[in-house]
């Protein structure tokens, strides 16, 4: 067909982590939370299933949102519910990007930022990390309308300080989205920045640390005149009226989401210990996932026995990463039938 | 702020419909469905909340994909959910347009389409309707990637027959979007023409006939080619796991579907006629909504002065539409308050 744009036809579109549904699986690939959502969650919803359902949502979600402005100590203006954080980074993208402009992030990161970019008519401009996944200087000075940052990063789970972020915001011409998808896994994150700078807009998404990946639901925060920007050119109804009441019930119980991340947490160490001691190396994790590396091998062939003995991981067969495996971390149990399967196939 | 795109910080963005929670309404203004959605969907609702709305939705809505395949007598392969059909704008637009390109539709029509081909750097065409809303000759010929016509149209409520549309289709540079959001309640509509033709895309919503507005649930169909390429623009968990089974609960009952449309065709029939009566112009409505005009009249008097007795219709501010009220056909109830209302105000 001549009618679509040569960047879309050239484009292979994003491929999301496998969800196969042939035999069930231990599944570590695709950082979801081992732990259900909130009792309030499951409540709330059951409560909101009814006649008006038939009605348009609040175009603006304002239960999440004033609750979402409550919990991180902000305005309701400050807020820009999406239909996950996926969402507000294509609002992000379409508010900002004139083609042919640069976005800027550093590689390798959430491979979805590329599909986005190039989507909307933008360059990617990939900053390498160094090799210990700290910032990478040249980022602070680069000539793009927009610079991402993964914070934590996917697939390494290392964080970038925000005492050292400082240098990103200096230039006032461009937007900085710290995309902390996995913040609440992490020691730190950067919600301060918000009160000192009206250039930057942290994304949050309910997937993760929520147990909500089914209902899509991801936070911007930011300047009131940004947030006024990127809802220009959001779908108008773009949230749904039970993630509407998902979230807002979700963000009235943060201690079940503290209570699950701190057994992942506790998981996590454990993980990371035997991996070490197979032979692995593992950048410090801030997240709900690993990245296991074995320096210089390919590891699609562990990957496969994985995934034959019932055990699916995330592998990115690209350069740099095919020595790598994304493990999410699931419950001491999962966790248990991972290793016990990665013994068999590494030693 | 600089960072933004000039055309986005110079656009208003779309004003949906009015949604004001200061008092009851009687609410005629954004043309829900009056009627509740299928006892079938409430209990399939009930059931899919659980533990696994912490894991990721199908990408591509399987479940519901393939029931609307059914449905249509198509492949799975010819259907695309979306997040509401205005998602499906919204990606079509991405799909299709490079900056400068023309986006032609026959106006007055669905205000969001300007918003959209806008947001994505395109051109809006507008071609007017004759005044009779019949298809315009004109638009056969157009130099436009994109034609859209909205058909039942809103606000107007007219459908062009779909034999009268064949001359659209002789060029095959183009894509031609049939959007069909208020087809169920027509005498007929243009899912022949998906079996003849491969260069159109029809877009269904369940928002209006199906009850299901809160949900956010739109289906694309078209060509498996057309269908592959806009896939690749859109976000890869668009539609969440609730949305996924409400929509294919309700594609199971189309009967309760139906039975609804068979009381909004008979309420209609007798609005108009009393509107009539009023000495209001109203083209023939083959929507769940009727345009009463009064030509030559300013009509935001009698939109204001309804408002204040409690009944909310749609009033457009702009040249050529200012001498009409959508009227959104409710209950017979609602439509005896609209009525007597209205006869206090132009009598």
């Amino acid at each position: 067909m001549p009618v679509f744009r040569k960047t879309v036809e050239d484009m292979e579109g994003y491929i999301p982590g496998e969800q196969p549904r042939d035999r069930r699986y231990v599944k570590l690939n695709t950082n979801e939370n081992p732990y259900p959502p909130s009792p309030q969650v499951l409540e709330a919803l059951r409560d909101g299933i009814g006649d008006n359902l038939r009605l348009y949502p609040r175009p603006m979600a304002d239960e999440l949102r004033e609750r979402a402005a409550r919990l991180y100590r902000l305005a309701p203006e400050n807020v820009l519910v999406g239909n996950g954080s996926d969402e507000l980074l294509a609002i992000l993208m379409r508010a900002v990007i004139d083609p042919g402009d640069a976005v800027a992030y550093p590689v390798p990161t959430y491979s979805l930022y590329d599909t986005l970019v190039t989507v909307h008519g933008g360059v990617p401009m990939h900053v390498p990390f160094p090799s210990d996944f700290s910032m990478p200087p040249e980022l602070a000075d680069v000539a793009a309308r927009l610079v991402i940052v993964c914070n934590p990063n996917s697939p390494s789970g290392t964080l970038i300080p925000p005492q050292q972020l400082g240098p990103l915001f200096r230039r006032r011409d461009r937007l900085v989205v710290i995309d902390e998808a996995y913040v609440d896994f992490a020691d730190t994150n950067c919600l301060e920045l918000l009160h000192e700078l009206p250039n930057v807009v942290i994304l949050r998404t309910l997937s993760k640390s929520y147990s909500l990946a089914g209902m899509r639901i991801g936070l911007a925060l930011g300047a009131v005149g940004v947030i006024g920007e990127l809802a220009k050119v959001k779908d108008s109804y773009n949230v749904n009226r039970l993630s509407i009441i998902a979230g807002a019930a979700a963000l009235r119980d943060p201690r079940w989401m503290e209570g699950n991340v701190r057994r992942i947490r506790r998981t996590r160490e454990a993980l990371v210990r035997r991996l070490v001691e197979l032979g692995f190396e593992v950048p410090p994790s801030q997240a709900n996932f690993v990245l296991a590396r074995r320096p210089g091998e390919d590891l699609e062939a562990v990957f496969e026995g994985l995934k034959r003995r019932g055990v699916l991981v995330r592998y990115f067969a690209i350069p740099g990463l095919r020595d790598a495996l994304r493990i999410t971390v699931g419950t001491d149990d999962e966790v248990a039938v991972l290793v016990r399967v990665l013994e068999q196939l590494v030693s």
